[in-house]
């Protein structure tokens, strides 16, 4: 038995009919015995209306914990009709880590009110950890976690984590660190219940511990983390200094950000659009893609009009541009594909980019002859003329030994420049070959009908 | 500092020349100081005749640990390679989900000659695990756990612990049985380091622990983990029994492998193609998808060839194919990715499927007014025609509505089905929107050309 609660449609009935009653006793009953993971899947599904009246009925605890686990774009819309004394409230109960995103995505006014009105303790945290940029280990990072000095007996820190033990959620590893707080081992909960109380931690200590710079883009912390399994990883200063440490599950989002944000990069669609809910934002965000490949087509058209008179000589030409783009285009997909999700995941590195370039180019030859021979045989026929077949096989063989070339290089080249790879699986490489194979299929094609006239 | 190891060029040069030479004191010398998952990448960037001196220079329990964070076509082609004492000893020093991994993708013949020569106890459990397939909770799980009985006190559980440190790597929780070993509870190990040693397991354990059945699908026990926020799960049997655990890297893995399957099915290449070394099984894998666009092209130069009588009139119509296409192609495809991205992060789920077609045709409605204004003109500007223009720019209306509908239907209906909805981000739905977008243009522009006769 999975004990994951599911919200059905019936629950969801039930409370939409409490919330419009404003019967907060018959609310509280249905959604008592809900995780804040599942209240906030069902906040999500009310109608935004419906939803200040479910955080009315919260505990400032409740509150936050279920507020994390919304989606930006309904976090946003909810956070705008609570009251800064709401707000202050579920602020001072939550991780440094989780208070600190929180308040960062409020209007500037808002914040700076909030730091103003939480205790100081929470105030100090929010001042160290809102510098940070979002996307690194800075902004990943919480600012609660145990350390002990390297001096230590196992005594002194199974004490250090009772006086922590409300502070800290979740304590896996003890970080060890040294007079000037540079960070110089771990040592796992596993081995402090084992070893005797008064064995000094120095010991017991794994000095290799594995730590990130603050600095560190979080698509670098997922990697390590992933790499080497780890279920936390302190965040260290220029210095070396212990500063934050940052957990698995903070980890996995990432993982899966960065997953969706390359394949909403490779159709151009934002990655918070699923919980957006303005349809005008949603269209303003897809456009510049649909309008890159409508200029793109625009292009094509021109290039189309550049052969008309071979159009002209044999209309049915025409009739297999949709085709050749495909072609061109899915090739140039599948090898784009592989290309960023093999960078993404470390599996492909600049160190073997001549390797992989030659093995989408042997693979692109062999599925260029499979798939000319039978678009060939087809158009042979089709048109009663067997050599303007074979010409036809022979450009979509260039064709897709053309779109297996960049589709591969693209993203590898892009990598090399520091720009995202994803960006390759969008239009405008899938464009660029769009008009790149209509120029090789016309072109041949072309030239063919002027030797054999 | 990151303590990741990056493996560049020339330490590769130095592993390759020391490999050649066969110079063993030289190629532990390099490769000493690396964690098991860079010595894997480095095997991975080997020539394959290259890989098998590396192994035969690790000790079992080294060797082990890399060949488990190897990619599988390369990893089965080193098994192939190794003979059947040396993959014995490695099999006994793996934790039981990696050896169960690493017997079970072994022939037949093979596997059970390994499972006749290890020891009794890990036969024992590789009979237990291998029959669970790969991709459930069981296939997942590890034999490796800690749990005590509800009625032991704090001081009995650490005395486990500790019997149990060698066996078991990585211990978060302990989990807590009745006496019919039905899982009825857990306990942090921070909860265990603070609590008194007298105490009993029963007063200090969280009795609502989140478990999977051994059954549940891999994507569900990673979603699980996810939403929850766990380190590791525990696996029961049908009738509550605590049969295994999951940990938070396995998790890791599955969520990375299900996103990366979710994009490979968009393009149609195999998830393990970046590891696969034959360039004839990668082609093997795309040519499904390609001669599907293939023979959906072959059907839209049959829907184009209907219109003939049109085209003849105004070869410039073919022009735009291209256009009216690409249009069509990335309404559809952005549709379909926010679909099988939000089912497969649960952030769309079948309750709310009326309100995320009806956003997506509002969207459509934006970018087809947008897009259709912008393409009559130039078409009504190029053609000397305003009044063709404004049908193009119609048809393009109805395109783009068409596309968002069928790209968000199709996944939606898929998972109704289940049926994964990944698929209807491949060539099938794209190619027939191709088709039916040719349908509308040409069709409503022969029908304004027969108005107008």
């Amino acid at each position: 038995m999975t004990d994951a609660q599911v919200i059905d449609e019936e629950l969801l009935e039930r409370v939409k009919d409490s919330i419009e009653k404003r019967d907060r006793k018959h609310l509280m009953a249905l959604i008592d015995e809900l995780r804040p993971a599942d209240l906030a899947d069902l906040v999500e599904y009310l109608e935004p209306s419906e939803r200040p009246f479910v955080f009315e009925c919260l505990e400032p605890e409740g509150a936050g914990e279920v507020l994390v686990e919304i989606e930006p774009p309904v976090q946003e819309r909810i956070l705008h009709e609570l009251d800064n004394q709401v707000i202050t409230e579920i602020v001072q109960e939550l991780d440094s880590d989780d208070a600190a995103d929180l308040v960062g995505d409020l209007p500037a006014e808002r914040a700076q009110a909030i730091m103003e009105s939480v205790e100081d303790e929470v105030s100090k945290g929010l001042e160290r950890l809102l510098p940070y940029p979002d996307d690194t280990a800075g902004g990943l990072m919480a600012l609660e976690f145990v350390a002990v000095r390297d001096g230590a007996t196992v005594q002194e820190a199974i004490e250090t984590i009772r006086r922590k033990r409300e502070e800290v959620e979740n304590v896996y590893y003890l970080f060890v660190v040294d007079d000037a707080d540079r960070l110089v081992g771990v040592v796992s909960l596993k081995d402090l219940v084992t070893e005797p109380p008064k064995r000094k931690i120095r010991e017991i200590m794994n000095p290799e511990v594995i730590s990130v710079g603050v600095e560190a883009d979080q698509e670098e912390v997922a990697s390590v983390v992933k790499k080497y399994n780890l279920v936390s990883i302190p965040v260290v200063d220029r210095e070396q200094r212990l500063v934050g440490r940052i957990t698995h599950d903070d980890v996995m989002d990432v993982i899966e950000k960065e997953a969706s944000e390359d394949i909403t990069l490779m159709a151009g669609v934002i990655r918070q659009e699923i919980a957006e809910e303005s349809p005008a934002k949603i269209s303003a965000a897809r456009l510049p893609w649909l309008i890159a490949g409508l200029f793109g087509g625009i292009l094509a058209a021109g290039v189309i009009n550049q052969f008309e008179s071979s159009l002209q000589k044999i209309l049915a030409l025409s009739f297999f541009f949709p085709v050749i783009m495909a072609m061109g285009g899915n090739t140039g997909t599948q090898a784009a594909t592989v290309a960023v999700r093999g960078l993404a995941t470390g599996d492909i590195s600049l160190v073997n980019t001549g390797k992989r370039l030659w093995m989408e180019l042997k693979v692109a030859l062999m599925n260029g002859l499979v798939c000319g021979l039978i678009l060939g045989l087809i158009v042979g026929v089709w048109l009663s003329d067997i050599y303007l077949g074979a010409i036809v096989s022979l450009s979509l063989v260039v064709i897709i030994l053309n779109s297996g070339f960049i589709g591969t290089a693209v993203p590898l080249a892009l990598k090399k420049l520091k720009i995202d790879p994803a960006l390759a699986t969008g239009p405008f490489v899938t464009t660029t070959n769009d008009i790149i194979s209509l120029f090789i299929y016309l072109g041949l094609v072309t030239l063919f009908l002027k030797l054999r006239a």
